[in-house]
Order: C-alpha cells, then sequence, then structure tokens
C-alpha cells in the first residue's frame, strides 16, 4: 500500500498540516521540523498526487513531441537541438514535454489523440511540415491543441512558426557573390517539397537582384552519397560553377568530397550549422532553434491551451531569420 | 466545463455503458455505433480520465529522462540516437518518456525528485555516469527508481547498463596494427575520467598483446581546436606516430584537420560514429545504443519499478560490445 499524509505525519511526529506545509510552502516551516519531514517522506516513500491535482486543474502540464527517427544518411541534425529547446521553453513555463514514437504520420495523430484523450498531454508540437500534410486537418477536426515548427499552405486556424528558408539560401548567395563568384549552382532536395523550394528560390532570386545568371540546379535525396554525386557532374560540366549553395549540411558535405577527390576548387555553404559543419570547416546558415523552440512553446500556451479569452484575430505565427555562419570551405581561395 | 461520459452518450443517443466499451473494449461494439460515439467524443472535445486510472494503477506508466544541453564544442553526439532508443524501448512496454533539463547534477536529482514525488514519473533513466557521481547515492535515499547508462564503481545497489569502453578501443588498435602501423600514439580526455581511463587502458592493453610499445598518450579537452593542437605536436615528434586511436569523434576530426593542413599521413579511427564520421570518411567505434537503450528501459521496469517479488541477486546489469566501422580514415595508403 502507499503511504499516505497521515503515515508521514505520524512518522515525523508532527500534525497533517505540517506535512502539507512542507510539501506546497516549505518556507512557512521551521528547517529542523522540515528536515524531519523530509526524512519521514524519504523513509516511508510517500509521493502526494499531483496527479489528484491536475485532475483538478484539467491539465496535465505536458506537452506531447513525436521524435523524429535518426535520418540514416544524414551527416548531422538540428533535432537534438530542437528537442532541447523546446524541453528549456517548457520548463521556463511549468510544463514538461512527453516524447512518443510513430511509425508514420498517421500512427503520430493516432498517438497524439490516444495520450490527449488520456489525458497525459494538453497538446503537441509538429515539426517537419509540409504540403499537403494531413497532421493539422485531422489534429483540428479532433480538436487536440498544437503548434506547427514549419507551415503547409493552409496555416491560418492553428498557430506556427517557421524559419525564412528563403532569407538563408539569399544570404549564402549574395555571400558568395561578394567573394568574387558569378557563377553559383544550386543542390537541393528533390523538387515539390516546400522547404526544398523556399531555398531554392531564395538562391534564384538573390542571384536575379545581383543580375547574375543563375547557375546550374540540381537535386537529389539528402545523402553523402547523392552529394557527391551531384559535385562531380557540376565539375564535369563545360562551364563549371565555382561556387555552390546546397540545401544541407549533408549534401555541402559530399559537395566537398568530390571536389577533394578531383583536387578541384568548388567554394561551399551549407544550411542547418550542424555539429558536422565545424568540423568540415562549412560554411552553413544556421537556423535560430533556440528562438523557435520557446516561440513554439509560447505560441501553443497563449493559443489553443490557453484558459483566457481567445483573440480574435488569427493564431500567432512567427517568421525567423537564419544566420549565416562563415568559414574556410567559402572562403578560402 | 469538461464534457462527461454522459454528455457523449446523449450525443450520441447510446447508452454510458456503450461509450465506455468504445473507450475500453473496441472490437466489442459495432463499426456504425463506433463511429457515432467517436463522432460524440470530437465534438465534444470529451477526454477520458486516464490521469484518474493511473492514481488507480499507482502509476504514471513515465520514466523521466534529463536531456542533455548539447556540447558547444562537440562535433557530433549519440544523445539523439540514444533518446530515440529509450522513446522506442519505452513503447514497446507501454512507458512513454517525460523529458526535463537541468542546469547540473544536483539540479537533476531535485528535479527527479519532484516529479516522482508528484506522482508525474515512476522512474528516471541516467545518462553519462562517473565516479563520484553524487546521483545514484542520492535516488537511492530518497527511493527513487533508476537504471544508469554507465558505472560509477559502486553500482550494485541499482541497475546499469554500460558499453565495453576498453574493448573498442582495443579493437582499434588491433585493426591499426594489422594495417601495418608499428607505433600507434592515443588521444583522448584528461586524465582521471572513467570513461576516458577505460578507453586508454583499451588501446595500451592491446598494444601489449601485440607486443608493441605504446607511443605517445596526449590528453585534453573534448574540442576539434585540441584535437588539431594535439595532432600537430604528435607530428612535430622527432618519431612521429603514423596512426592514432582518437576516444571521440571530435578530437578525430581534429587530428584529420592538422594532418591535412601539413600534408602529412595520419591513420586516425575515432569513438562514437557520429554523423560526422560518415562525412569525413572517419573509422570509428560505434555503441549499440538502440540495445542500451532497450536493456536500460527493461532493467527498470524488471527491477526497481517492477510489482513482481524482488529477486534476492544483484540487480540486472549489462556490459554490451561495441562495434568497429571501418572507413578510410584507417585503410587509405
Amino acid at each position: 500500500m502507499q503511504p499516505t499524509v497521515e503515515d508521514v505525519a505520524r512518522e515525523a511526529g508532527v500534525s497533517r498540516q505540517t506535512v502539507s506545509n512542507v510539501l506546497n510552502a516549505p518556507e512557512r516551516v521551521r528547517p529542523e521540523t522540515r528536515e524531519r519531514v523530509e526524512a519521514a517522506i524519504a523513509k516511508l516513500g510517500y509521493r502526494p498526487n499531483r496527479v489528484a491535482q491536475s485532475l483538478r486543474a484539467s491539465s496535465s502540464r505536458m506537452i506531447g513531441y513525436r521524435i523524429e527517427p535518426v535520418h540514416p544518411h544524414a551527416v548531422g541534425s538540428i533535432h537534438d537541438r530542437f528537442l532541447h529547446a523546446l524541453a528549456d521553453a517548457g520548463r521556463a513555463e511549468d510544463h514538461h514535454l512527453l516524447l512518443y514514437t510513430a511509425d508514420d504520420l498517421s500512427d503520430e495523430v493516432a498517438n497524439a489523440l490516444a495520450l490527449h484523450r488520456a489525458g497525459a498531454i494538453d497538446g503537441i508540437v509538429l515539426y517537419g511540415l509540409h504540403a499537403g500534410d494531413p497532421r493539422p486537418p485531422a489534429l483540428l477536426e479532433q480538436r487536440i491543441p498544437f503548434a506547427a515548427f514549419g507551415r503547409t499552405g493552409h496555416d491560418d486556424a492553428h498557430p506556427w512558426v517557421d524559419v525564412d528558408n528563403a532569407a538563408g539560401t539569399a544570404a549564402a548567395t549574395r555571400h558568395l557573390a561578394e567573394a568574387g563568384h558569378r557563377r553559383v549552382a544550386f543542390v537541393g532536395y528533390p523538387r515539390g517539397t516546400d522547404v526544398g523550394e523556399r531555398r531554392a528560390e531564395g538562391w534564384r532570386s538573390a542571384l536575379d537582384a545581383l543580375g547574375l545568371p543563375p547557375g546550374p540546379d540540381l537535386r537529389g535525396e539528402d545523402s553523402l552519397a547523392t552529394g557527391a554525386h551531384l559535385g562531380a557532374r557540376l565539375l564535369d560540366d563545360d562551364d563549371p560553377p565555382t561556387a555552390v549553395v546546397a540545401a544541407t549540411d549533408t549534401l555541402a558535405a559530399g559537395l566537398l568530397r568530390a571536389a577533394r577527390d578531383r583536387g578541384a576548387r568548388l567554394a561551399v555553404v551549407g544550411f542547418d550549422d550542424t555539429p558536422t559543419a565545424a568540423a568540415l570547416d562549412l560554411s552553413s546558415v544556421r537556423q535560430p532553434i533556440e528562438a523557435v523552440g520557446h516561440a513554439m512553446i509560447r505560441a501553443l500556451l497563449n493559443g489553443p491551451l490557453s484558459n483566457g479569452p481567445k483573440p480574435d484575430d488569427l493564431p500567432a505565427a512567427r517568421l525567423l531569420h537564419p544566420e549565416l555562419i562563415v568559414r574556410g570551405s567559402s572562403t578560402t581561395p
């Protein structure tokens, strides 16, 4: 049997109220008494029931998050940073993260629904959205509060936070042009993914604004081998580019390998400033992940999870700006 | 006001028992009825109370874990893989992970204590243990169930899982000797850390077994700059080593950079097989993190969290074996 407050009070030789004070307002209790009560709590293994408290408050103070599988081909990820940022932001607001896994997007919704119905979470954070993503409409229909990192194009009905991907690749392109490059290529994700198209668009529009013609635009899956393969294709060109803006650090690492293997010069800028970028001396566009995490938790708590009156305007939405980190891969002559 | 089972039953035009069946034994309910009840649940936003259920069961079915800060100088981490492995293993056992942050080890214990007392978690998983670690004794005193990834030297009182660090560096050393290297150095953490000493010991004892004299043994903090600095010192030696076993991929990346900057040849093996290792074509010792995660969850659930009779023998303990991943950094002539 679980020990009760009465058991603790008896063990410590104090009143039930004193035990309650130690738990809820320890500053009101004299240190010697507090220590005695804490010793009794430890000895008996007593656990007051925040579960019962959260029942009364109708809140679990928990936010659900599906932990992403580790991408087997990517050379680095910002996921670790994002998770830490969410946990930190949650702590500041007295919420914890509940992690769950899922086999796919519909399994993610089903798990979130089960946890929400069970009262285990108050709402969830979504990661990696794309056009046609089935999660937002399903969550809205099931009335599960959520905030999204990324946009689907139908984002008026829920809070979201995103990073301006086009601004990141535009900054990378201007940086390469300032270093004297006139033929700047782009290597990115397969066509049709929103994030990939925004990164391509930033490169294209920056070249246009600079009065430079677009260099080659090659696409492929996000792997080192693909980056190396596309790098070899670029270098085999009759008029090879002298610089490349890559949509990820993984593709950038492959481009650097292709250049090294041929003893060729190729200035490269990656995206995400993963830990690998520092190891490769790779310039890279850094997303403000810590700010994203805090903005998402605030958006969720001030929006769908708020108990106060809902504002009439659109849900909180924020577009944050990335920062270009310059290293040797784009500056070494 | 939160809607009740009665509200759902009225909305769907069914009995209270039918609603309960949809929630707890949906296979007993005809599909059309189930759909009607589920529509009513969604419309009203009803949430049955697993909180109340966990109160009766005296279990939150949650395992706490402190998410580590992202190491600013390391070029990669296995933390993301470890977290995913824990979440996956928890799912298989019907438990979820609750993530919390902490400023330091004593804050970690204080947060775990608060969460455990509150009934929010049943126990925790510890990461990164070291000799003299204050957490195990504090958690034992507070009767908070836990399992540890790593050992402190006083591990008889709780379950732990560890990876045989010495076996990993020994395999790396034998691999380099087989490739013809006769002067093999070690670059590791500052002296005095258990994991660091075990990795050094594997290198030293493997050389001894091979009848080779130990090469230089240099130590420093786990950063790219330190690796590059120690690499330069090795190459400046009158009788420079031709190969190095590094205690981390970060130090290994620095060693490779030092060799590249001088146009020198240096075979290098790292440790942890972080995503960066693939990007650098770096051979590395890979910890079986997925197996560690599953072993830890099982150790916790079958040990301290078990409601069954406790076995008389020592808590579950497992030492798992790492695997050497061979890439170009140790094989290219």
